[in-house]
């Protein structure tokens, strides 16, 4: 099994396993045994709080436009000729031997990958061809020599290259274009889909795939990069060549790119940012990004009056994933990709509201009464049974609300930074919020038309105030959400110029621009304009524990949704136990969590409660955090618990 | 395990285990054990020719405009009184015990019927209730009881009555409403899916579900059933009742409804055939079709030029239906539902230049190596690295070439009509296009712009010319595809006046006439105008077998896809055995077919190939047999194919 190959794969058997027995070797977002370098892996991410800028733009005087990556070597490894090499020495073939009959200009593998021959076909002339091979040099082939399991051996031995991945998700951050040349076989043999698998990845990552079976050219042939280069739209003088072997870096010099020998591939990488002008090594990481123009829209009409959009990537089983206020589908815009990759689908949406939602003007149908009773429509028009729940802020509450009063509907659920708030029904819930000074915005948000015009006055003004960081310096002005309504508005004292914070791209802001525009903050304000009417309905409801596997998340820079707040919800729920900060973590082996990580995860002693926290991250936490150590392994605790019953046991910490 | 809770509980556990073992019940549409009665089965559907016409709108002067059913004892049985009693006897407990403790005005499943209670909740208290009763009546409880042990054999002996949901699609059809009156709790046991799926299919089946736990009202109080008919908002004195017991209808007739007492229920259909109209009975059944205005609608951008669009539904493994010429998504309108019903995931395309998705003009856009390339790129940006492909017609040609030449990303490859046409590199395409007579329409398509013009002339007649199926009468003519260029077009010498054929509805030909309007038929005949290309691109692929699991569908009547051009594909695949027809047919006891059907399902000795052939169909096999007696169960076998290695040994019949 590939690396590539292992991840629906193993999501599916665990429907049927236990997680007793798995390898300590888990992936990193289904949480499952594969090799650890299939993919970025979580520990690899750098968690320090010192953040350069992610939205530096491409520099104009870079003269580097696009890489173009060998997959052989680069993106994936080892290559063929390395698995031959230690083929032969285990087989006690000559060396060279299988190269030879291989790189043989008319060989079945050359005629393969030039698209001649499919990958059934090729092996029994392969075959013939060591074996005819074997007579003319007098050399004896071992008893269970095929090359069936030569093929095997280099499938089972390839992984895919994190860091080379992660360099794209940067250079494509910052503008630059990407593609792979590849020299490869038409895969028919209908075993599995590690081959589906991996062109499925590099086709979600790179701008351009070129594969040799289908080009009819392969690597080194110089038709090849000036096929990729034109299809990029790309001069030569403007593309980098990353390749393993001196045939190709020939070739792309020759063709007038500028090309670098992978021999280590961190000094590969820091020529990438030589000549790029990104900084993929020393730069902080992100992780692959959504382009909206991109990505799969889907609609679906919940009434006659009420349309909901989501985005929607990957295979799997579905994780529905909730923004808050005043957001959108895009502020997963980090998550979705790498869920996608795990092997999981998702589907991202715009709340009612919200971007191409629809935005009703009426208060009452922004009630969570009401936004729950939409979701759950929503599944049953789209024929989806169960989900797991994943919410931030509104969202947040919207699927501690599901889980509480639709819990048949949700298989697992996860909260960032917003707590399961206990329902009191002898507290009037507008004299709890006056009982909160931080909580004073929300009063001030009661009346129609005043936030609204405050808000909609300056939009980008309005996104920068929102968005800000944690680590964000001084001159990136903190909104102050106590005494708003005695200052007489939210933004009031605040420059009317805003820094753009370090956690929102230029790109990322006109995004969010574009989103408010037409429909405004009507919509998302009404959201908190249902409080004594979602009190009474949650009144209504029974509460009772919430038995399905539950995931909380604080954030220890929320000025809002203070991680404190969250203290309560064990009692509600169930006892836990708090672990260590600042050390290993396993959950059942199965989830690593990096020593130098601010990430404290720990596991209720009864099962259905995790918790997470994140300790350097303010309110926006899967933009400021995006570099997915907590976000993604906590939502991925939350979708393997999903896959899974609830973990039982004790923390191996 | 409930019925409806395992469709994909097992589907998951193939992916593990083999389909050695499986027991002989099985689910009718993913061919895995399971109840036989959870949805109606294809061997209850019939297949005989004098199929009634499926577009009878309602009868204006019908006065029943709604039928409102009974979840227990009507959609699901048995009734929890009937598990009861059956539980009293098996525990030896005095007869009614269980019944009286359960319907004290303030049990706790009364409670937790009004959503004052959860299940977690209910189950303790009921259990004192019962031990309390036990102690009053001096009734001693055997040492195993327990509530939850009760509950659990009501779960795993409820299974939906198929009966009801072939009546409320034929309802629907005709244009009735229907809907569900529930009483249940909030199930958050948070053990298994089995109340999400209930909950999921009756909101997928049903108009309006109504359930005692969220409205705080049971059956039969009153205030229930007028909720229900408000929210359809249809007057009580047009709707009808179907209960399992005197209170239900005693309070449906005091509202003012008109009600049945379920005892027998074909005689309880027939009831409601006589209220509504609609022959419920004695008609063909359909089953669930799609509005179009219902479903998710899903858009992706292939290029800047060219956009996809799709409908979607359900969850599970991908399955991409392909529809021909010149139809649309909603072809396959009733297998959609089925599907998705069945666990699947299904993706019905608008194929390029059809419906939502862009209609390019250029002619080079339609080839099939641009629409092959533009389905990998769909896969692609939906992050889907393998599917299951189902064609019909062009579809049907495009599943064969995605499979010939893009093997890794099709996990199994089904086609309905259309065979995998040999390719011979000798034999000029064009000149085979005139050797066969009954593909001279196909010449007479090659001049851009004269076809469009006769099609785009009356869109109403072309698609009433068109969609004509083998049962129609003689004064529905057929449409003759040889000789066309002779005579001047393919309509020349049909009459202006065209009866709309029996496999028609008015609103799925109005459904067809929108989705031309707009664009026309220049993107579809496009499609026709690649043959030198085509045959160009299929030459320049390797010709190997194609190993995936694949399923040939031919239809006995179709005029011009004959089952005989199919007869070359085992020597082009693998060799085959013929079965019989008419007889039982059991793939490793994994699907029935009905003796009185004229399906015809063989297997090949070498796994790969299967074949089904439906004698009684023309051209239009999704909407003619559209009873999916031989469409679903072909799609389902080449979907349950895809979850396994491919079938071995032989039939067993």
């Amino acid at each position: 099994m590939t690396a590539w190959h292992s991840l629906n794969q193993l999501h599916l058997e665990c429907f049927s396993n236990s997680l007793e027995g798995v390898p300590t070797d888990v992936c990193v977002y289904c949480c499952l045994a594969v090799k650890p370098s299939l993919y970025p892996s979580i520990s690899a991410f750098k968690s320090d709080s010192t953040e350069t800028s992610p939205d530096r733009e491409i520099d104009e005087m870079a003269t580097k436009k696009a890489v173009l990556f060998n997959l052989w070597g680069v993106v994936v490894s080892p290559s063929p000729a390395e698995v031959f090499l230690k083929c032969e020495e285990t087989l006690k073939l000559p060396s060279g031997f299988l190269k030879k009959v291989v790189i043989d200009k008319h060989s079945a593998m050359e005629r393969a990958e030039r698209g001649k021959l499919t990958l059934s076909q090729m092996i029994p002339e392969l075959d013939a061809e060591c074996v005819s091979a074997a007579s003319d040099q007098k050399v004896s082939l071992p008893a269970g020599f095929s090359v069936k399991s030569l093929l095997e051996e280099l499938r089972d031995s390839t992984t895919v290259n994190k860091h080379i991945l992660q360099t794209v998700a940067m250079l494509r951050r910052q503008g630059l274009l990407t593609g792979v040349l590849a020299n490869q076989w038409v895969d028919d043999s209908g075993s599995g889909d590690s081959s589906g698998r991996l062109l499925s990845l590099l086709g979600g990552h790179f701008d351009v795939v070129l594969q040799s079976c289908r080009t009819g050219l392969r690597v080194p042939e110089t038709d090849l990069f000036t096929s990729a280069l034109t299809q990029l739209g790309v001069p030569p003088k403007q593309a980098l060549w990353l390749g393993d072997d001196e045939e190709g870096v020939g070739a792309a010099e020759a063709v007038g790119m500028t090309a670098v020998l992978v021999k280590d591939l961190p000094e590969a990488l820091k020529q990438v940012e030589t000549f790029t002008g990104v900084q993929v090594v020393t730069g902080e990481s992100y992780p692959a990004s959504c382009n909206p123009e991109e990505v799969s829209h889907g609609y679906i009409t919940i009434k006659p009056s009420v349309k909901l959009h989501y985005v929607e990537m990957g295979t799997g089983p579905p994780v529905m994933l909730c923004h808050g206020f005043p957001e959108s589908w895009y502020s997963w815009r980090y998550q979705i990709p790498a869920l996608a990759d795990a092997g999981f689908r998702v589907l991202s949406l715009d709340m009612k509201g919200y971007g191409e939602s629809t935005a009703p003007p009426d208060i009452e149908e922004y009630s969570q009464e009401q936004i729950c009773q939409d979701l759950v429509t929503f599944m049953d028009k789209m024929g989806i049974p169960q989900v797991t729940l994943v919410g931030h802020d509104w969202g947040g509450a919207v699927v501690w609300n599901m889980a509480r009063c639709h819990p048949e509907r949700v298989r697992a659920v996860a909260s960032l930074n917003t707590p399961l708030f206990p329902v009191d029904p002898s507290k009037d819930p507008m004299n709890f919020l006056k009982t909160v000074p931080i909580f004073d915005y929300q009063l001030y948000f009661q009346d129609p038309g005043v936030a609204e015009t405050e808000m909609e006055k300056d939009l980008a003004r309005t996104f920068k105030i929102f968005f800000h960081g944690s680590g964000d310096k001084d001159n990136v002005p903190e909104i102050n959400t106590a005494g708003v309504c005695a200052r007489g508005g939210l933004f009031v004292g605040l420059p009317d110029e805003i820094p753009r914070s370090s956690i929102l791209s230029e790109t990322a802001l006109q995004f969010y621009i574009t989103q408010f525009k037409d429909k405004g903050f009507r919509g998302p304000l009404n959201w908190y304009r249902n409080v004594v009417s979602n009190w009474k309905w949650l009144c209504s409801r029974p509460r009772a524990k919430l038995l399905m596997p539950a995931l909380m998340v604080t954030a220890g820079k929320d000025p809002v949704l203070l991680p404190v707040f969250s203290k309560g919800m064990e009692n509600m729920v169930r006892p836990h136990t708090h672990t260590h900060t600042h050390t290993h973590i396993f959950i059942h082996t199965c989830i690593h969590v990096d020593s130098t990580c601010d990430c404290d995860i720990s596991v209720c002693q009864i099962p259905n409660l995790t918790r997470g926290h994140i300790e350097e991250c303010g309110h926006w936490t899967q933009m400021e955090r995006s570099v997915p150590v907590c976000v993604c392994v906590s939502v991925c605790v939350c979708v393997c618990v999903s896959l899974h019953r609830p973990m039982e046991g004790r923390l191996t910490v």
